[in-house]
């Protein structure tokens, strides 16, 4: 059965159309923080961030179905529904965060920031991170593990991370200059090759990088440097933002406040959606410059979804179920961890949780078969989560945030057991 | 009431966020090939291609509603929806179109395909016309009005038209043969500057262009000089597919197979959902290089939203419809429009229709402040169309494909009244 379905992929998807696991999992139904597959069996989602407020969430869908059976049209028409929902989410960002651009993907949102960036500052380089991922576009691609040198407008740096720091025997302070000198270096090689400066995007908590322990004051000292050097700071929240890390944004845990700020994934709860937005002056000649439409985003269904969602995460307090359970799971984590040689460190940010996989705790070396097998146990055993990082080397989870103690503690004990070569 | 909503809009989307009509309408409801407003007045909707099976279709709404309450995740996991819908789709496609990639917008669609292209001819040089717009993305925006030449992985031609031919005077045959000149010098310029060749991006019926009197047998032709070349040729049928011209593809008038074809708009009925389609080797060599992976596209809701729209379009014979009230509107159009000199041409495709204003039938001047004129005229009287073509000169007629013959008549009699200036 699995053997057909998945030939029947390749011939119609193509071949090496991505799939999780040894043994693909064929899903047939999802409810919360459980998926249930093709033979009735039932799986704990520990992996998926984008149905945020719950797999199915009923008022999501009857959210969705109402306003696609009234009105469900592009932009270029007045709407309130896409306005009550532009305000709710601009009200929930800093000030400064003044309007949106909305996309229906958080690549479009990433294309948008760096277009905006280009726009307002003239300039086209920007630096990312060496184990960056922010989409999948040409454009918002080439910043994809891009090298630190070698394309005329991007430009990489090492991510900061104290655990694996790009030199040893550093002090906490000393070790964040030292990541701070990479990033003037980079900029100050956009002036040498005669490209101007446009800015930076980072995850807001260097998800794709690993969840690294960023040396404390790194992203406030680097804003200060390029802003000083006329650039923008992009954050992008797409992993980060709706409360994943207990908080609604990942950019409050930085003490900055971004420029440009990007969302998707968790954004519409599956509902293809994302948005850019920014200050005031930015999306306004961002919009007078571009003429920017979208053809099915800000529609009257994105406004209706996005409030829903809204309004789920905020009265079923999934912010704090998130800074809970994540506290709760990494204790326990580390506390099953703690003999196992194999384990290097538990990174968490409220309910996004990496199990970093080692060769020893003094290499530090990355394991990435070990997580790939840790991973492909706890599936056989019903629990589904990723493989991750920048090296890829850690069990990834980061469950819809309607996950509770129960489905925590059945994942423990199964986690418990892997780790024991169960 | 239109300016407070209108002045929140420009505060929360930013200033400048386009908008239809001198006086734009605020819409609340949608049903068929009917639009309604704020204040309960309604309108017939000539404009819009995106909900090809009417505004709020009923099947599509239940098969969104049904599936995002039962399963709604990415493709990293087998599912059999998708895997239906693709084998339906492909299923209308010409032999040679044989897997496909799905995304979430049309514009999404041609970054795969020019990706796609430029992975199997390892070019970097597209060729596209110069009143082209295949999408807002940065790499697919560059086709978007691009100079001749001065960009340099992107040249345009003129778009082939007869009815404002690059050179007065010529033969049919020879000005085909002229327009190919032109091609011929874009590709061959190309390798003058040592820019690899990867191919043509064309909507198969030059919508954006304005519906032009392409010369007989260009597109063949075209086709054949591109892959003699070494390129590929990407057909775009966001605007054209779908039943639209009165068949399935627009590339079916054209005596083309294209390598690879895109889809848009009308594909999902306004749920965000594109594809791009191609020969087996094309889409297996782009999985294989680019490990592609959208986080909205190819889920069970693509699956059964896509099924439903194909379902209505073929049990509700909407080809036929397009094909014979595409043709009505023509003759009828022809009949009123004879009489008045400002009407240079009507152009027709199936129920895409482009009213040409011109300030006189000699000089064929676009008269772009006539069209706005008719447009905001037709508005008043309750009939929603547009303004399109290289020169913005036409009133553009693109009603969902339910759109009935008694609302045909009652936009003829508008049409006439408007343009005898009533």
């Amino acid at each position: 059965m699995t053997d057909e379905i998945t030939a029947r992929r390749d011939e119609l998807l193509g071949l090496k159309t991505p799939l999780f696991y040894d043994s693909p999992v064929h899903l047939v139904r999802g409810e919360g923080a459980w998926l249930y597959d093709a033979d009735g069996r039932r799986y704990v989602d520990l992996y998926n961030n984008i149905p945020v407020v719950g797999h199915c969430n009923q008022r999501v869908v009857e959210a969705l179905a109402r306003q696609a059976a009234t009105l469900n049209t592009h932009s270029r028409y007045l709407d309130d529904v896409i306005l009550d929902y532009a305000e709710r989410l601009l009200g929930l960002h800093a000030d400064g965060i003044e309007r949106v651009v909305f996309t229906c993907t958080g690549t479009e949102a990433n294309e948008v920031a760096m277009q905006m960036a280009r726009i307002a500052t003239g300039g086209r380089g920007f630096v990312c991170t060496d184990a960056a991922y922010h989409g999948h576009s040409d454009l918002v691609g080439s910043l994809t593990y891009a090298p630190a040198r070698g394309r005329p407008d991007v430009h990489s740096i090492p991510f900061p991370d104290a655990y694996r720091p790009i030199e040893e025997g550093l002090t906490s302070g000393a070790l964040c200059d030292r990541y701070l000198a990479e990033l003037r270096a980079a900029i100050d090689d956009f002036a040498t090759e005669g490209v101007q400066f446009a800015g930076v995007l980072f995850c807001s908590i260097l998800a794709n990088e690993g969840l690294p322990d960023i040396p404390p004051g790194f992203m406030a000292r680097a804003a200060a440097m390029v802003r000083e050097a006329g650039g923008l700071v992009i954050f992008d929240e797409v992993q980060a933002g709706f409360c994943r890390t207990g908080r609604w944004w990942g950019y409050e845990g930085t003490d900055v406040v971004p420029d440009i700020v990007t969302m998707g994934k968790p954004i519409g709860n599956g509902f293809p959606l994302g948005a850019c937005a920014a200050r005031a002056d930015l999306v306004d000649s961002f919009r007078e410059r571009t003429h920017y439409f979208n053809t099915f985003a800000a529609s009257p269904v994105h406004g209706a979804v996005g409030l829903a969602v809204l309004a789920e995460l905020e009265e079923r307090r999934l912010a704090d179920n998130a800074a809970t359970l994540g506290a709760y799971l990494k204790d326990q984590i580390d506390v099953i961890a703690a003999p196992i040689e194999g384990i290097g460190a538990i990174r968490a940010r409220g309910l996004f949780l990496g199990i970093e996989c080692v060769e020893d705790r003094v290499s530090k070396r990355p394991d990435r078969g070990a997580a790939a097998g840790i991973c492909n146990g706890l599936r056989k055993r019903g629990f589904l989560t990723g493989t991750s990082g920048a090296y890829e080397n850690q069990i990834k989870i980061r469950p819809p945030l309607v996950f509770d103690q129960v489905q925590a503690d059945f994942f423990l004990e199964a986690l418990a057991d892997v780790l024991r070569g169960g």
